[in-house]
């Protein structure tokens, strides 16, 4: 019986500050960090369960520490136990009323859970010979509905209702998986849209996305707004008046101000505002789509929990709704969203870039499509062309989709190399 | 010029789970513990200032990561200026890009700051030989304003408005400090109330709490109804009638639950209901607050940031505000809390217990009954007769009164020796 022997923590850090990659109105200059875990049992085949958190840069190591905290209760286990009720072992994690005390449910304890479940679903992944997203497609509605936890939900979905739309979405699995297989997953770029790329950059890499297939792609804003306004027009001389343009300002402004300013860009025909104010303020978020529409308000790259998605739900504060593979306590959490948004019919469009998120995330999005809302429309998971080279298993990303991942596992594993190389204190 | 020559963080833990002290429907078996922070200067007076972030154990370590992380952001600063600027200094920790990324401003690493603000705070009272609550009283509006951050708050609260309740308050300070230090502040104790007490010890305490001169206990609850309704009985029956009962639910229910189990309870006259759940339900709270009225709901102990708190008076979520010393990034975000409230007219009810807790939120609940809200109509602080001996100012606490304390600082400073005896790892 095959037990986990050692959790490894690593604090991986990429110096993507020299460059400006990823550079918003907010974060001017991140350095793409993976608070990074291996799982290890004493197993035959070898298989380590691989995932992370994803930080931008400082209190990577802060984030490891909590990472570490969590080893004495996963080693020991007897594994096949252990993955077969990765429900309970979430439960066990997040509810743990000392480790509760932190967030509750948010910020870097309630990250560290994610990371290690995260690892839990590769691992089982490997196990099953499966891309996670496969094996997550195969599992029956009694199944999914096990791995959620409905604590805090229940006015918004009960697990009767969670079972109802996972078996609606049943009968036509097997097509549209065969169709995922055949089309891909839609996807936008944000690659062209940092702040720190200049004019001249900007327009070179919109007219690449164009070229490469995508029909949406993201300019970053709320700097400044005459170049907000310059860099838009800039864009959509480039792109053209058929692909899709969305903004996004990083939780950049007060209310008050969000209205005004995304008032100012209406004429460049926006797609969607992202993260116009706090990721907190569903109140705000609310007040805000209200005065924009008909643009839609997008938001959830920085969702503490599955609490705060279920009000952006009920207050109608969002309308595309932006799932993130690390923030949330892994998989388990993000298919409690998932369900929530098929309850409300808000259509998933994942954050992704930073290191590793595209990997990671495009397995849950393509579960939705296959298992929960059996949708793709109107649904598009993000692409950042960096840092791929890194993993394992990077993202095929051909003709603006993503083409589903075929090698067993969740997709966060890095290369060895790569954690030797960039990580920090070893 | 004296400067910071460095920070010490202490993992400090007491065995508080041994006596079932703090037990609650979410917290069976807490360890009241504290990620300690002293900062030194090379000052010739040879203070430092002290603070903490109060956990309840297992976690306490990373606690302490991360305030070690912040050690580098002050070391070498001129402590003068520093202490001149906390506005500033602030708005450098919370907003500082990658950091924020780890919450944001939520969680372990929004605590930290608050640790370290805190200690800020305490330095620069023990330099200007007051204790805290009469140093902020003793502030202009204006250099109150500048201590807070008002993004994200102006569409609730505006710089301007906050001036307008400051300078409205400001003619009655000197009559309202003068009868603080005659009369003290409201208490309630939550000494009787523990899940863990047997019958026998909840009656006593309970007798013993009305024989104190307390005007209101609180008993927790959530575990289970039955074990709630005869608890509630007997607590009224040692109290009598017009002793005010409040109860305490720990976030153990959903909304439906909350709405049905609180309905229950109601016969026992009930003073409020406290997190009845997920503290970040700002939406669940506001239903639930309609469905029991005209019992009000206060929350406020997990609540994570200012935003929040903004979001549950938008909402009518709560009537009454439970401020807590170190969930927020500390006495500046504690501030802009207080200004919130009253602008919209909502009680403050420090949270307060734990360890430090009561030492360190009357400060802040002082000032504001001199100089923001201007008054204790309807306000008192929690009150736990737990851990106070391991302070070098303990709280005074008589007649069912918190007596203002005398001594420079604020109020954070544990004894050297408890310190060392409950320190891990040192």
């Amino acid at each position: 019986m095959p037990r986990f022997l050692a959790m490894h923590a690593h604090d991986v850090r990429f110096p993507t500050s020299q460059t400006l990659d990823g550079s918003d109105a907010m974060n001017p200059d991140p350095d793409y960090s993976a608070a990074y875990v291996r799982l290890v049992t004493d197993a035959d085949d070898g298989l380590e369960g691989h995932g992370f958190v994803f930080t931008i840069g400082r209190g990577n190591d802060v984030q490891v520490a909590a990472l570490q905290l969590l080893e004495s209760r996963l080693v020991g286990r007897d594994v096949a136990e252990t993955l077969d009720d990765l429900g309970g072992v979430w439960r066990e994690l997040v509810h743990d009323s000392q480790l509760r005390w932190l967030g509750p449910e948010k910020g870097v304890m309630h990250m560290a859970i994610g990371g290690v479940v995260n690892a839990l679903w590769d691992l089982r992944a490997k196990r099953a010979g499966k891309p996670l997203w496969q094996l997550l497609a195969s599992l029956t509605p009694e199944e999914i509905v096990a791995l959620v936890d409905f604590r805090y939900l229940t006015d918004a979905l009960t697990p009767d209702e969670a079972l109802a739309i996972l078996r609606a979405a049943e009968p036509g699995r097997a097509a549209r998986e065969a169709r995922l297989l055949d089309e891909g997953y839609p996807a936008y770029t944000t690659t062209p849209g940092w702040l720190g790329y200049d004019d001249e950059k900007l327009a070179r890499l919109c007219r690449e996305a164009v070229a490469e297939g995508f029909s949406q792609i993201k300019l970053k804003v709320g700097g400044d707004l005459a170049d907000d306004k310059r860099r838009l027009a800039i864009a959509r001389e480039a792109i053209g008046p058929d692909i899709q343009l969305a903004i996004d300002a990083n939780q950049r402004w007060d209310v008050p101000d969000a209205i005004r300013w995304i008032e100012a860009l209406r004429p460049y025909d926006i797609a969607w505002v992202e993260e116009p104010t706090s990721p907190d303020d569903i109140l705000g978020h609310a007040a805000i789509a209200r005065a924009i529409a008909p643009i839609p308000v997008a938001t959830g790259e920085h969702g503490a929990n599955r609490v705060l998605f279920k009000q952006l739900l009920q207050a109608e504060a969002l309308s595309v709704l932006q799932l993130d593979a690390t923030r949330v306590a892994g998989v388990n959490e993000n298919i409690a969203i998932l369900l929530l948004a098929a309850k409300f019919g808000v259509r998933v469009c994942p954050h992704a870039g930073g290191v590793g998120l595209c990997e990671a995330v495009q397995h849950l999005a393509m579960f939705d499509g296959i298992a929960v809302s059996g949708t793709t429309e109107g649904r598009m998971i993000e692409f950042v062309d960096h840092l791929h080279e890194h993993f394992v298993t990077p993202v095929d990303v051909r003709d603006g989709h993503y083409y589903a991942p075929k090698a067993p596992g969740a997709g966060t594993e890095m290369l060895p190399q790569s954690i030797l190389e960039y990580s920090r204190g070893e």
